[in-house]
C-alpha cells in the first residue's frame, strides 16, 4: 500500500503526523500534492474540541493550494500539472440565498488539506491567480468567500459608505478591510488590541477603536457619524451596542458567535432603524469565482502571519489560540 | 372665532371632546372634513401612557378619510369636495431604505384626525378608492402601508412562498394576511386566541397555530414544512423561536415591541441559516401610493370591527385595551 503523511487530529495527542493510505483519485477527481494550506476557525474548533474528545482521527484543512499530479480520467488530464486553489464549500446546491441541507465543508467529513496529497473533485479547483504565490493563494479559500459573501452578496456593499469591521484579529476580518476598501468603501475596524489596531489601518482602514473602552459605542459614533455596514463576527452582548453606531437603513452582517448568545436588544432600535441583520456563512460556487477574479482585478494580496512546516502544526495552533496573530497562518507539508 | 369639536387627550378625563379653534389651510394646505378615523396602536400608546400624565392636550389620530371642503390657494381648489385619505406619513425625505431625522406621524406634534376638520397638505392628500366606503377607506393608512412595507419592500415576497403572520390580533396583521394572500402566498397565522384564529382562516389564512400552546414552534414546523417569511410585531421572548421555524435563507421582518426585548438568540441560528432580520415601520409616499394601487387592483376591502361616534371613543379605546377587536376600530365624528 502506498502511504502518505498527513496530519491528524487524536484525542491523545490532539495533532500527529501520520502515514495513512494514500488515495487514488475517481472518475470525476484529481489527486493534488499539497504546497501549502491554511488554518480556519473551524480548524481551531475542531482541536480545541479534541481535548474534550471530540470528533478524532481525521485529517483538517479547510484551505489549500497545490499542483493537479494525477487524473482519475482522461477528460481530467487537462488539469495535470496545474497549480490550484481548491474550492472548500462542498455541495452548496442550486440556491445562491443558502446551502443546501447537505453541505460540507473540505476538511469536516471529508479529508482536508492538512496533508501530503489530497482528492478533489475537478469542479471545486481553481487555477491560481498569477499575481500570488502559492503561500499567499493557499489562506484565500474560505476566508475569502465569506469575507466577499458578507460584503456584496449579503452586506450589498456601495462604494463610498462606511464599514464598521469588528474584532480586526479573526481569520476574515482582514480580508473585509482589503475587499471593502477595494471596494470604495471607508472602513473602521475594532479591536482588543492597540498593536491589531495599528496594523488594521496600514492595511487600509482609516480608524479604529478599541472594544476594551467602556465608551466604545459612543467613539465610534464620534469617529465615524454613523456606519452604513458592519460586520460582526463576535456577536454576544456587544451586538446590542453595534445597533447604536448603525444609521437608518444599515445593515449588520453576522458571521460568527465568538462571543456566544445575542441578548438585550430593543426591537426598537430594529424597526425604527431600519435596520437589516443579515446572518451568513461561506458562500457558493459562484461567489468563490466572483471573488477570485475581484482578488485579481484589484491585484489584492492577502497578509500571511507566518508559515510553519507541518511537523511545527501544534505551535502554529497555539499561536492561533494566544490570539497573537494578524493575518492567516500557513501549515507547508514539510516532514523533516 | 370659529370652533369645531375635537377629541383631545386629557390628563385627568383621558379623552374628552373639547371645542377648539377651527384651523385655517395655508397656502399649500387643504381643510378636510372628516367623515371616519381609525384608532391605531399610537392613538393606544398616548391613551395608555396619558393615565402616568404623558403627553397630552394632543388631537389623536393618524387615520382618516373626508371631504376637501376649503382650499389654501387657487391651484389647491381642485381638490375641492373630492373624498380623500390622508397619508400620515409627514416628511419621510427621498431615501426609500428609511425615514429621514425629522419624520412625523400625524397625530403625534400635528394635530390629528379625531376631529370635525383637519388640515393637510396637499402631498398627503389621496383620492378614495372608488370601491371603498369612507369607513372602509379610513382605517387603510397607517396599518395598510406598514403592511405593504413589510411584506414586499422588505420582506420581498414572491408568490407561493409560506408567510407567518404572528399575532393575528394586532392592527396591522389582518393587512398582512388579505396582501401576502392577494400575492400569491400561503399564509399561516398564530394568535392567542382560538375564536381569532378561525377568523383569520376565514380571512385567508390556510392554518394557524396558538401561541399559548407549549409546543407551538413544533406545531408550526409539521404544519408548514418551515416559512420563507415571517412578519412580527412582537419580539420578546418568542422572538427566538421564530426563528426555528424560519426556513434557511428565510426573512424575519420586525415591526413592533408589544412583548419587550429580545433575548437568547444564538447567533448560528442567524449566520448557518443565511436568516435576514429586517426592521421596518410605516412606508414612504412611494410604497403607500403602490398600497393603494393594489388594494384597488386586487379589491380587498379592509375588516372593520366596529365604529363609535366620537362621544363613545372610551369605548372604543377600552375595547382594544381589552384586546376583543378583530379588525380596525373606527370613529365618527357625531357629536350627538
Amino acid at each position: 500500500m502506498t502511504t502518505m503523511k498527513a496530519l491528524v487530529l487524536t484525542a491523545s495527542q490532539k495533532l500527529q503526523i501520520q502515514d495513512v493510505p494514500k488515495p487514488k483519485p475517481g472518475k470525476d477527481e484529481v489527486l493534488v500534492k499539497i504546497k501549502a494550506s491554511a488554518i480556519n476557525h473551524n480548524d481551531m474548533l475542531a482541536y480545541v474540541h479534541s481535548y474534550k474528545g471530540g470528533s478524532t482521527g481525521m485529517i483538517l484543512g479547510s484551505d489549500g493550494c497545490g499542483t493537479v499530479v494525477e487524473a482519475g480520467s482522461e477528460e481530467n488530464g487537462k488539469w495535470l500539472g496545474k497549480e490550484v486553489v481548491i474550492n472548500p464549500g462542498l455541495d452548496w446546491g442550486n440556491d445562491e440565498t443558502a446551502q443546501a441541507e447537505n453541505f460540507d465543508i473540505l476538511g469536516g467529513k471529508v479529508p482536508g488539506t492538512f496533508a501530503e496529497f489530497i482528492i478533489v473533485k475537478t469542479q471545486y479547483l481553481f487555477e491560481k491567480p498569477a499575481h500570488l504565490t502559492a503561500v499567499e493563494a493557499s489562506v484565500i479559500p474560505l476566508a475569502g468567500v465569506t469575507a466577499y459573501r458578507a460584503l456584496f452578496s449579503r452586506g450589498g456593499l456601495k462604494a463610498g459608505e462606511k464599514v464598521l469591521v469588528t474584532g480586526i484579529g479573526g481569520g476574515v476580518a482582514r480580508f473585509l478591510v482589503q475587499f471593502a476598501k477595494a471596494a470604495g468603501a471607508v472602513v473602521y475596524v475594532t479591536s482588543g488590541s492597540e498593536d491589531k489596531l495599528k496594523k488594521a489601518i496600514a492595511l487600509g482602514a482609516v480608524g479604529g477603536v478599541n472594544y476594551k473602552d467602556r465608551d466604545w459605542v459612543q467613539k465610534i459614533n464620534d469617529l465615524t457619524g454613523g456606519i452604513d455596514l458592519i460586520i460582526d463576527s463576535a456577536a454576544g452582548d456587544d451586538f446590542a451596542k453595534l445597533m447604536q453606531v448603525a444609521k437608518r437603513g444599515g445593515r449588520l452582517v453576522l458571521l460568527g458567535r465568538t462571543k456566544g448568545m445575542i441578548s438585550q436588544v430593543d426591537p426598537y432600535e430594529i424597526f425604527w432603524k431600519q435596520l437589516s441583520i443579515l446572518g451568513t456563512t461561506m458562500g457558493s460556487p459562484k461567489e468563490f469565482e466572483e471573488m477570485f477574479e475581484f482578488i485579481g482585478k484589484k491585484n489584492i494580496k492577502p497578509i500571511i502571519d507566518s508559515s510553519y512546516p507541518m511537523t511545527k502544526a501544534h505551535e502554529a495552533f497555539e499561536r492561533i489560540v494566544r490570539g497573537e496573530q494578524f493575518g492567516k497562518v500557513v501549515l507547508e507539508p514539510i516532514f523533516n
